[in-house]
């Protein structure tokens, strides 16, 4: 058995130019208009760069993204969930036929070439209650949508740039060519990819390590782009999963990887985004927990495992693995889940965001049941550390509760 | 989607006789020669009874015999892992075309008729080779072949009877087309059966639970014919199951049920026929932990997971679920296996068979991390009567250590 195949394509699709043709479009791209670009549309370039997003060969054209809105389908009836677009206002004197050089101040400077070969404009609430199920701006997806310029411009894009993420994440970076070596090397066919933006406390461990007894193995892929505000940064995430998995995992199990994307808290039309792009990476199967991919109450727990039996049969070769609520249990004595473990709320350890975060940043343990201590002692750093950091801005010099913690490490 | 098809064929076949059709060849069978057979081979003419070796008509004949032993098919092609034979002896003076009427003792008599159509030689020494790996008279299976008479007969069988199994086990017995009934009901497609002959302590619930967390649904299927001298009996092992099953498992996850089997410890070849029938049951998986349907040191502690991906594609629609050897282990905090525990012996809770013999024979406790209470004190009593009945034949009344146990309770 070999791995699962590419998306909608014979093989990975990267769309990013390396050596001498490098050279030349990045040349090519001094003398021609430029556009910037936000992060979300910088990300994917990224993502169409490295093939993460085959079959696509560039921006989505009209009927493109009105097929994907209604039927998550592209025109060529290709399987795909959310609309990948860029978008310019008049300000930005584009016209059909131009060739634009896009930038990104974030990432950079240039990171594509795209050849404008349609112009069009869209009715956003559509797009929005089709892709999001809501046109609420409180939605930070819908919000990005509702922030795109006047006109979509579609087209095929050259892609110029990894934005930095190779630099910044070293090993931890791969494109979709290299987890599918990587996986060949290790003999792996069968295997799940666990989609985070969180640290991982036990329960995800729990969720990861069940995919590892059914499986040959698994991908922990973590999200390298852009998070809503008060989630934990990239590097101190990535510092607390490599703490779990090199004191909790059997070596050779599990493969930590990230991937240049921002999120869009679509929920379940983002989890099969998410599928999609799994996919290219080689995975056969997506780990599709409690409200995969959501954000506040916009979607039911479970809506991101029922779309995947909703879809046409044969609209993607990855399977869902879905998997229920999962916390310790007392009279289990064990990590369990609602699928497993019969008995009430009262036995069961039961955290929520606020209590971690208010516990970590008082430089208190969290309990052996809920998180590893190497991981608890990372994040009470980095809480510590914006403690600290606040406490300084305020008295010009650590004091108090900051000084206080600071002397008992 | 719906239930896996029964195998090798359009639909399940059971050959056993209801209502009136079974009153006339009842009537009939007084009159014709009578065989006494071996309860192996009365408990394969309950399995073909209730449909669970479907598509088998009877006992094989030579030609399938033997491309059973050499290929695991029969003649016809379809897959099939270990020869269903009967045997006879000169002394029987059974001819070819006979009709004869199949009688076991332990199982009350007449349980089917048989028309001979075939009445051939073997070289049991090549069939255990081929079946058990080793033709060793201290392997159990081997011995059972060895003991078979010297003609072998076969021919299409009418079943009579099903052996008491019914009376004696009420609910807990099931035939294939209940258990596929009650899985349509329960609306599971995916359902792994989970195949033992022993009590289920914490790593056979774990096995279990890791199951129901990616499957629909699992059938904890137990045999209920006969097993090695020393083994605990089918009621004790019943009971401390139902206990588990109340205690620890969500209603509606698992089903318990159990199938009129002998084991033959083929170890490999077993692993398949327990998934050929299993696939009759309506299951799409097999738990095959380490050293399935084993004995002694004859198999390699994962051959038997091994075989399943070594025979034909398309030989079974049932598919194997792999599972590598688990226990407790202190740091994890929880059950583990070898996939997903890195840490070393000394971590793990590792009680061997004889230990836990002796623990519970002497009324001890079992650590809470090896198995639950509820099972615990089942297995006591179990023991703790054994002990008694050991000491009334000695002695004649209950004196010392079994007298003192007794007290205790």
């Amino acid at each position: 058995m070999g791995l699962v195949p590419p998306h909608g394509a014979g093989g990975l699709k990267p769309l990013l130019l390396e050596g001498e043709a490098l050279q030349v479009e990045r040349k090519a791209a001094e003398n021609i208009i430029k556009l910037d670009v936000t992060s979300r549309e910088a990300c994917d370039c990224f993502m169409m760069g490295i093939g993460a997003f085959t079959p696509l060969a560039g921006f989505l054209g009209q009927a493109d993204w009105e097929r994907v809105c209604t039927e998550m389908k592209l025109a060529s009836g290709v399987f795909w969930p959310i609309p990948i677009t860029l978008s310019a206002g008049d300000e930005d004197n584009i016209e059909l036929g131009d060739k634009v050089a896009i930038h990104s101040q974030e990432f950079g400077g240039l990171i594509a070439i795209m050849e404008v070969k349609e112009k069009y404009q869209i009715d956003k609430h559509f797009e929005c209650k089709q892709v999001f199920n809501t046109d609420e701006m409180e939605h930070p997806g819908v919000a990005k949508v509702m922030a795109q310029k006047k006109w979509n411009l579609g087209g095929p894009v050259k892609v110029l740039s990894e934005g930095g993420f190779p630099q910044e994440y070293g090993e931890l970076y791969a494109r979709p060519a290299e987890t599918r070596a990587l996986f060949e090397q290790l003999g792996w066919s069968r295997v799940a990819a666990f989609q985070t933006r969180n640290p991982m406390h036990r329960s995800h461990e729990f969720l990861v390590k069940i995919a590892v007894e059914v499986m040959d193995g698994v991908l922990i892929h973590q999200i390298l782009g852009k998070l809503k505000a008060g989630d934990i940064p990239a590097e101190v995430r990535v510092r607390a999963i490599n703490a779990l998995v090199e004191n909790y995992f059997v070596r050779g199990t599990v493969v930590s990887k990230g991937y240049p994307m921002e999120m869009r808290y679509a929920g379940p039309r983002e989890a099969l985004l998410h599928a999609v792009f799994r996919q290219n990476y080689g995975c056969s199967h997506l780990i599709v927990g409690r409200d995969h991919a959501g954000v506040g109450d916009y979607y039911g727990p479970f809506d991101a495992q029922k779309i995947f039996y909703k879809i046409p049969e044969g609209s993607l070769a990855l399977k869902p693995l879905p998997m229920d609520w999962t916390f310790y249990c007392y009279k289990c004595g064990g990590m369990a889940s609602l699928k497993t473990c019969p008995h009430g709320k009262e036995d069961r350890l039961n955290l929520s965001g606020t209590m971690v975060r208010k516990t970590l940043s008082e430089g208190g343990e969290l309990p052996q049941e809920f998180s590893r201590p190497e991981v608890v002692q990372i994040l009470q750093e980095y809480y510590q550390s914006l403690d600290d950091k606040v406490e300084i801005k305020l008295h010009g010099h650590a004091t108090g509760a900051a000084a206080k913690k600071k002397k008992k490490k």
